[in-house]
Protein backbone atom coordinates (compact mmCIF):
# COMPACT_ATOMS: atom_id res chain seq x y z
CA UNK A 1 0.00 0.00 0.00
CA UNK A 2 1.42 3.04 -0.67
CA UNK A 3 1.61 6.60 1.17
CA UNK A 4 -1.35 7.41 -1.39
CA UNK A 5 -3.48 5.02 -0.81
CA UNK A 6 -3.88 5.55 2.80
CA UNK A 7 -7.09 6.70 4.34
CA UNK A 8 -7.14 10.14 5.51
CA UNK A 9 -8.31 10.53 9.49
CA UNK A 10 -9.29 13.97 10.04
CA UNK A 11 -9.90 14.42 13.71
CA UNK A 12 -13.15 16.44 14.11
CA UNK A 13 -14.34 17.99 17.56
CA UNK A 14 -18.37 17.70 16.70
CA UNK A 15 -19.56 19.93 18.73
CA UNK A 16 -23.74 19.50 19.92
CA UNK A 17 -26.11 21.49 17.99
CA UNK A 18 -28.96 22.79 20.06
CA UNK A 19 -31.35 24.14 17.76
CA UNK A 20 -32.64 23.50 14.39
CA UNK A 21 -30.45 26.36 11.96
CA UNK A 22 -32.69 27.40 8.86
CA UNK A 23 -33.47 24.92 6.07
CA UNK A 24 -31.81 26.12 2.62
CA UNK A 25 -35.52 26.88 1.61
CA UNK A 26 -35.87 29.66 5.06
CA UNK A 27 -32.29 30.88 3.77
CA UNK A 28 -33.07 31.56 0.32
CA UNK A 29 -36.35 33.60 1.23
CA UNK A 30 -34.26 35.02 4.10
CA UNK A 31 -31.63 36.27 2.18
CA UNK A 32 -33.80 38.23 -0.29
CA UNK A 33 -35.79 40.31 2.55
CA UNK A 34 -31.86 41.02 4.08
CA UNK A 35 -30.94 41.87 0.61
CA UNK A 36 -33.88 44.67 0.48
CA UNK A 37 -32.30 46.11 4.06
CA UNK A 38 -28.80 45.75 2.36
CA UNK A 39 -28.72 49.05 0.59
CA UNK A 40 -27.73 52.46 3.01
CA UNK A 41 -30.85 54.39 1.50
CA UNK A 42 -33.40 51.86 1.13
CA UNK A 43 -32.19 50.80 5.06
CA UNK A 44 -32.51 54.61 6.19
CA UNK A 45 -35.98 54.64 4.08
CA UNK A 46 -37.40 51.59 6.16
CA UNK A 47 -36.45 52.76 9.61
CA UNK A 48 -37.72 56.47 8.78
CA UNK A 49 -41.32 54.52 7.90
CA UNK A 50 -41.04 52.69 11.53
CA UNK A 51 -40.26 55.92 13.06
CA UNK A 52 -43.18 57.45 12.14
CA UNK A 53 -46.82 57.24 14.50
CA UNK A 54 -47.90 54.00 13.91
CA UNK A 55 -44.93 52.86 11.71
CA UNK A 56 -46.98 54.23 8.86
CA UNK A 57 -46.00 57.43 6.65
CA UNK A 58 -47.17 59.13 3.97
CA UNK A 59 -45.19 59.16 0.97
CA UNK A 60 -44.95 62.94 1.28
CA UNK A 61 -43.13 63.11 4.05
CA UNK A 62 -40.77 60.53 3.29
CA UNK A 63 -39.02 62.45 0.29
CA UNK A 64 -38.33 65.25 2.31
CA UNK A 65 -35.85 63.33 4.32
CA UNK A 66 -33.52 62.69 1.49
CA UNK A 67 -31.81 64.35 -1.46
CA UNK A 68 -32.28 61.57 -4.28
CA UNK A 69 -35.10 62.29 -6.33
CA UNK A 70 -38.87 60.89 -6.21
CA UNK A 71 -38.29 58.00 -8.66
CA UNK A 72 -35.51 56.66 -6.86
CA UNK A 73 -37.60 56.81 -3.51
CA UNK A 74 -40.25 55.25 -5.44
CA UNK A 75 -37.64 52.83 -6.37
CA UNK A 76 -36.67 52.17 -3.31
CA UNK A 77 -40.21 51.54 -1.53
CA UNK A 78 -40.74 48.75 -4.87
CA UNK A 79 -38.27 46.61 -3.33
CA UNK A 80 -39.15 47.01 0.08
CA UNK A 81 -42.46 45.93 -0.71
CA UNK A 82 -41.71 43.62 -3.05
CA UNK A 83 -39.48 42.12 -0.39
CA UNK A 84 -42.65 41.96 1.98
CA UNK A 85 -41.04 44.18 4.30
CA UNK A 86 -43.57 47.34 3.79
CA UNK A 87 -47.90 47.55 2.76
CA UNK A 88 -49.03 50.70 0.62
CA UNK A 89 -52.13 52.11 0.91
CA UNK A 90 -53.55 54.64 -1.59
CA UNK A 91 -55.84 57.23 0.42
CA UNK A 92 -56.67 60.16 -1.49
CA UNK A 93 -53.90 62.19 -2.69
CA UNK A 94 -51.32 60.44 -1.55
CA UNK A 95 -49.67 56.85 -0.56
CA UNK A 96 -49.08 55.50 3.06
CA UNK A 97 -46.74 53.07 3.57
CA UNK A 98 -46.48 50.68 6.76
CA UNK A 99 -44.14 47.80 8.09
CA UNK A 100 -45.23 44.68 8.17
CA UNK A 101 -44.91 43.21 11.86
CA UNK A 102 -44.98 39.71 11.15
CA UNK A 103 -41.74 39.69 8.76
CA UNK A 104 -39.99 41.73 11.01
CA UNK A 105 -40.74 39.28 13.70
CA UNK A 106 -39.22 36.57 11.64
CA UNK A 107 -35.85 38.47 11.33
CA UNK A 108 -35.94 39.82 14.55
CA UNK A 109 -36.51 35.80 15.74
CA UNK A 110 -33.55 35.01 13.96
CA UNK A 111 -31.23 37.23 15.70
CA UNK A 112 -32.68 36.82 19.19
CA UNK A 113 -31.45 33.19 19.90
CA UNK A 114 -27.77 34.36 19.33
CA UNK A 115 -28.22 37.71 21.37
CA UNK A 116 -29.55 35.61 24.21
CA UNK A 117 -26.87 33.04 23.80
CA UNK A 118 -23.79 35.57 24.37
CA UNK B 1 -48.78 85.96 -14.80
CA UNK B 2 -49.10 82.95 -17.17
CA UNK B 3 -50.06 79.01 -16.08
CA UNK B 4 -46.69 77.84 -16.65
CA UNK B 5 -45.13 80.54 -13.99
CA UNK B 6 -48.25 79.79 -11.08
CA UNK B 7 -46.42 78.17 -8.18
CA UNK B 8 -47.15 74.68 -7.50
CA UNK B 9 -49.07 74.30 -3.98
CA UNK B 10 -48.48 71.07 -2.68
CA UNK B 11 -51.01 69.66 0.29
CA UNK B 12 -48.78 67.53 2.46
CA UNK B 13 -50.42 65.66 5.12
CA UNK B 14 -47.12 65.35 7.66
CA UNK B 15 -47.73 62.75 10.22
CA UNK B 16 -45.64 62.74 13.03
CA UNK B 17 -41.76 60.86 13.60
CA UNK B 18 -42.01 59.29 17.10
CA UNK B 19 -38.44 58.30 17.30
CA UNK B 20 -35.20 58.74 15.76
CA UNK B 21 -34.43 57.40 12.28
CA UNK B 22 -31.23 56.18 11.44
CA UNK B 23 -28.69 58.44 10.10
CA UNK B 24 -26.79 58.14 6.90
CA UNK B 25 -23.91 57.29 8.74
CA UNK B 26 -25.67 54.16 10.98
CA UNK B 27 -27.83 53.29 7.68
CA UNK B 28 -24.37 53.04 6.01
CA UNK B 29 -22.45 50.60 8.57
CA UNK B 30 -25.61 48.40 9.34
CA UNK B 31 -26.44 48.31 5.33
CA UNK B 32 -23.05 46.59 5.11
CA UNK B 33 -24.00 44.02 7.79
CA UNK B 34 -27.37 43.17 6.14
CA UNK B 35 -25.33 42.61 3.04
CA UNK B 36 -23.00 39.86 4.54
CA UNK B 37 -26.93 38.40 5.10
CA UNK B 38 -28.03 38.79 1.91
CA UNK B 39 -26.45 35.64 0.69
CA UNK B 40 -28.50 31.78 1.47
CA UNK B 41 -25.36 30.14 1.64
CA UNK B 42 -24.04 32.95 4.44
CA UNK B 43 -27.41 33.03 6.31
CA UNK B 44 -27.61 29.51 6.59
CA UNK B 45 -23.91 29.32 7.37
CA UNK B 46 -24.39 32.28 10.31
CA UNK B 47 -27.62 29.87 11.63
CA UNK B 48 -25.76 27.33 12.21
CA UNK B 49 -22.62 28.83 14.24
CA UNK B 50 -26.19 30.58 16.54
CA UNK B 51 -27.62 26.78 16.76
CA UNK B 52 -24.12 24.93 18.41
CA UNK B 53 -24.43 24.97 21.82
CA UNK B 54 -22.72 28.30 22.67
CA UNK B 55 -23.44 30.08 19.68
CA UNK B 56 -20.22 28.61 19.11
CA UNK B 57 -18.80 26.03 16.40
CA UNK B 58 -15.72 24.27 15.23
CA UNK B 59 -15.29 24.83 11.47
CA UNK B 60 -15.37 20.79 10.99
CA UNK B 61 -18.65 20.66 12.29
CA UNK B 62 -20.00 23.29 9.93
CA UNK B 63 -18.71 21.93 6.53
CA UNK B 64 -20.56 18.74 7.30
CA UNK B 65 -23.99 20.91 6.36
CA UNK B 66 -22.92 21.93 2.92
CA UNK B 67 -22.38 21.03 -0.38
CA UNK B 68 -20.02 23.65 -1.59
CA UNK B 69 -15.90 23.42 -1.52
CA UNK B 70 -14.16 24.56 1.66
CA UNK B 71 -12.99 27.60 0.13
CA UNK B 72 -16.54 28.50 -0.66
CA UNK B 73 -16.87 27.93 3.06
CA UNK B 74 -13.90 29.78 4.19
CA UNK B 75 -14.78 32.58 1.91
CA UNK B 76 -17.85 33.10 3.48
CA UNK B 77 -17.43 32.31 7.34
CA UNK B 78 -14.49 35.61 6.05
CA UNK B 79 -17.30 38.00 4.43
CA UNK B 80 -19.21 37.07 7.86
CA UNK B 81 -16.07 37.95 9.96
CA UNK B 82 -15.37 41.14 8.32
CA UNK B 83 -19.40 41.80 8.75
CA UNK B 84 -18.78 41.29 12.42
CA UNK B 85 -21.34 39.17 12.69
CA UNK B 86 -18.57 36.25 13.64
CA UNK B 87 -15.72 35.80 15.78
CA UNK B 88 -13.03 33.20 14.82
CA UNK B 89 -10.67 31.46 17.25
CA UNK B 90 -8.05 28.57 16.67
CA UNK B 91 -7.58 26.19 19.31
CA UNK B 92 -5.05 23.44 18.75
CA UNK B 93 -5.73 22.04 14.61
CA UNK B 94 -9.26 23.62 14.33
CA UNK B 95 -10.33 27.11 14.08
CA UNK B 96 -14.26 28.22 15.81
CA UNK B 97 -16.55 30.58 14.81
CA UNK B 98 -18.62 32.54 17.32
CA UNK B 99 -21.54 34.83 16.66
CA UNK B 100 -21.20 38.14 17.87
CA UNK B 101 -23.81 39.48 20.52
CA UNK B 102 -23.48 43.15 20.33
CA UNK B 103 -23.69 43.12 16.44
CA UNK B 104 -27.01 40.94 16.43
CA UNK B 105 -28.55 43.41 19.67
CA UNK B 106 -28.24 46.01 17.37
CA UNK B 107 -29.68 44.33 14.35
CA UNK B 108 -32.06 43.39 16.60
CA UNK B 109 -33.02 46.35 18.09
CA UNK B 110 -33.56 47.97 14.75
CA UNK B 111 -36.02 45.75 13.73
CA UNK B 112 -37.73 45.12 17.62
CA UNK B 113 -39.58 49.22 17.76
CA UNK B 114 -41.21 48.26 14.50
CA UNK B 115 -42.60 44.70 15.47
CA UNK B 116 -44.06 46.32 18.85
CA UNK B 117 -45.61 48.87 16.90
CA UNK B 118 -48.00 46.59 14.30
Amino acid sequence: MSKNELPVIQEACHTALVSEPLSEIESEALAHIFKALADPVRLRLFSLIASFDGGEACVCDLTLHFDVSQPTISHHLKVLREAGLVNSERRATWIYYSVRPAVLAQLSALLTPAVVVG
